[in-house]
């Protein structure tokens, strides 16, 4: 038996199989564990913490996405996290490969509301949680990522403690005490993948980063450096961990965030510079598809695993597939929405006639950002584009597209006023942002 | 600069030295996330978490050390986990070497009080969730505690999800979800020692589980194995581990818990030996301080550079200091009490002047639990008496020992009405035995 299945069996042992000696101890056990937590029930420490979490519960400060109540900060931490995760539609940043806006603004919004701060203060605490958390990720390094762990969730609540911790107002002290004690609260594993454990995992960030944070800011105090260390968070975390590299150039002089990329179509990630290089040849040589003679995609050959279905038989198959989504780019279908890919789109001829002019190939050379297309028109023309989802799009291109994709997600009406209000956030507080979650 | 630092610094950037660039991006972020969020808010992980967060909060269902008011089951396994464990003078398991009370009575009294368990479900959930500690515990090993990681936090987390998930009903494949759910979530670091860290440690492992298993009652699910399989939580936080030998002998044929250890003293735990041999050599023979000549004490010369302070000048330094210990215990003074160990200890002649008497040497052939005294009366006669902390201590003996450190931490009558609650254990609720906890 495995190791789970024991203490599966552990946990379900009949009441009859438990000895009597056993119990003894147990019991005793039970009467020790209660005198130690009486007599130490006023140390400075459990006052600290009793008087936190007393206060928290039940506090009604800070709003979550489909909720009518206000929850406390920490819990709608928790919450949020986890649910604006569950689509995995959200930001990501490859400098740690992590998410940054679902651990982090989760954890800053719950804050920000319960603070009564501006919603601008909430989106500059949100910014350099989001700058720390790709910083100490890259302290960590790709070995923790490939060792099992997911950067969004342990990266991440140093990112939210950041976040929260400024918006708590904390001294330099406090700040330092609040990372040291999230070190030992961060937790995140990659094996969650493909599970609700992934978008828990974004929870468990935003949460682990507000209560450190309001933990500090209440005097509870820790190690003078639970981060780098000894027996810190990145020596147990990382075989091998660089204190050097990753913290050259900060802020003002860089912010490594700039790089954050938006998802900007509901399908693989593997398709999607090919997606952007489709639509930029229609976008500037607007060619009919009744014109196209064949297109074809170059691509790194690790994706011919992953998304070159040739003949979907799902929407869900649609999303894994170059040569359906390519014919659907071409007649103009936008591929930013959840709801487009259903399983009708297997059997539309139109589509089926174009993909079936689609060829993939693939090119070593190739980075996995890249991708091409080489589309021959009937007249003989031949267009030619090429992207790599770490060039720069336009500013005004790219909020026109998370404009298009939020049309795509929540409808026209509320996509607009949710711009609206995000347009004009300088002048709105966290409690006006936060009314936007639902 | 440290991590640490650059972490701090990045915290309390001033606004002006964030850029326009960087903002925007922020903002963007902030739109995608809301929107993420919006569309992700009816998914079924999205209407599992949300509710149970809700109805938890403010929910007043199970008490806390020291409290008034009654808490979350989940924030109570958080408060109760950490102040117990403030005075480190809970219970100790050396299979896995962690605390097995602290974390995992947390978790179980919580929950037991929530769901209207009897006191004598919430002593067994507690067994069984002790047991798995100390197992798990042993297949992450010794290594897993070198390398920095705090078993009463990591071990205790499984345990505290194997109480709790007990007390909730959990189903078979409830409970494997719990345990995988709990594997992405448990945490705690070594690097916290010495500080409020290490009783959140503990506080840590407590709400883990609570909440683990609390998520997994109400369908959330997670990987198939998050403990032993792929990138589960042993392969990632163990360099070395044995799924098999801690499996060996299960229960009822074995209780591994049963060798739990309970601190008797309130002073260093390499002294502990020494003080039971003096107290069995003092009880079977009776001597008189006047009559002792001199006192050899021998124990493993590790314990030397820890407590062998010769001329302690606080009564913290008492507490590291087997000559004085020694004088204190042939003198008849109990050294179960917190209280006991003050300053003036120092300064009074007659424990001084025995303490002059006793003679402190090493064997290295003693092992870590072991140490012995030779007592040279002035009639000529030598009294020799070894312990060996390993040794079982008769269970009458051990309860009388138990209480009477019950009197030292919480006074007399406090600690008979709690002995009294607890000698009929099996007749009372958790709301009953709850109540005890003030």
């Amino acid at each position: 038996m495995s190791t789970i299945e024991n203490l599966i069996q552990l946990a379900r042992l009949p009441n009859k199989a438990i000895t009597a000696n056993a119990r003894h101890y147990a019991t005793l056990s039970l009467f020790d564990w209660i005198i130690c937590g009486r007599a130490g029930a006023s140390e400075d420490l459990s006052n600290i913490i009793r008087k936190y979490v007393t206060e928290d519960a039940g506090r009604k400060s800070a709003s979550v996405f489909g909720g009518k109540v206000k929850l406390p900060a920490r819990a709608a931490a928790l919450v949020n996290g986890t649910i604006s995760h569950a689509l995995d539609y959200d930001d990501t940043h490859f400098a740690h490969i992590g998410h940054t806006s679902v651990g982090i603004y989760s954890a800053a919004l719950a804050v920000g509301e319960e603070v009564k701060a501006m919603a601008s203060e909430v989106r500059d605490a949100y910014l350099l949680g989001a700058e720390a958390a790709c910083r100490i990720g890259m302290v960590l390094g790709r070995g923790h990522y490939q060792q099992g762990f997911h950067q969004t969730a342990t990266a991440g609540a140093f990112g939210a403690t950041v976040a929260a911790g400024r918006l708590y107002g904390l001294n330099e002290l406090q700040t330092r005490h609040a990372l040291s004690l999230v070190a030992t609260r961060a937790s995140g594993l990659k094996s969650q993948f493909g599970t609700m454990g992934k978008p828990f995992n974004a929870g468990i960030a935003a949460s682990n980063g507000v209560e450190a944070a309001a933990l500090a800011k209440r005097g509870f105090t820790s190690c003078d450096d639970g981060v780098g260390g000894p027996q810190g968070f990145v020596e147990t975390h990382a075989e091998v961990f660089d204190h050097e590299s990753p913290w050259q150039h900060m802020p003002p002089k860089r912010f490594i965030f700039d790089d954050v990329q938006y998802k900007l179509h509901a399908c693989c990630h593997g398709t999607h510079a090919m997606i952007e290089a489709l639509r930029s040849a229609k976008n500037q040589h607007g060619f009919l598809t009744n014109d196209v003679q064949h297109i074809t995609v170059i691509t790194h050959p690790r994706w011919l695993k992953v998304c070159d279905i040739k003949h979907p038989r799902t929407g869900l198959e649609v999303k894994f597939s170059y040569v359906h989504l390519a014919a659907m780019v071409a007649h103009g279908i936008e591929t930013s929405s959840e709801k487009i890919f259903r399983d009708d789109l297997c059997t539309d001829e139109n589509l089926i006639a174009l993909a079936s002019r689609v060829k993939v190939s693939s090119d070593e050379s190739f980075n996995d950002t890249t991708q091409s297309v080489l589309i021959k028109l009937s007249n003989g023309s031949e267009i030619h584009q090429r992207h790599d989802l770490y060039d720069k799009i336009p500013m005004a291109q790219l909020e026109e597209s998370l404009r298009t994709k939020a049309k795509g997600l929540i409808g026209k009406v509320n996509a607009e006023k949710l711009w609206a209000v995000i347009a004009k956030i300088e002048q709105a507080s966290a409690v006006e942002l936060a009314k936007q979650l639902s």
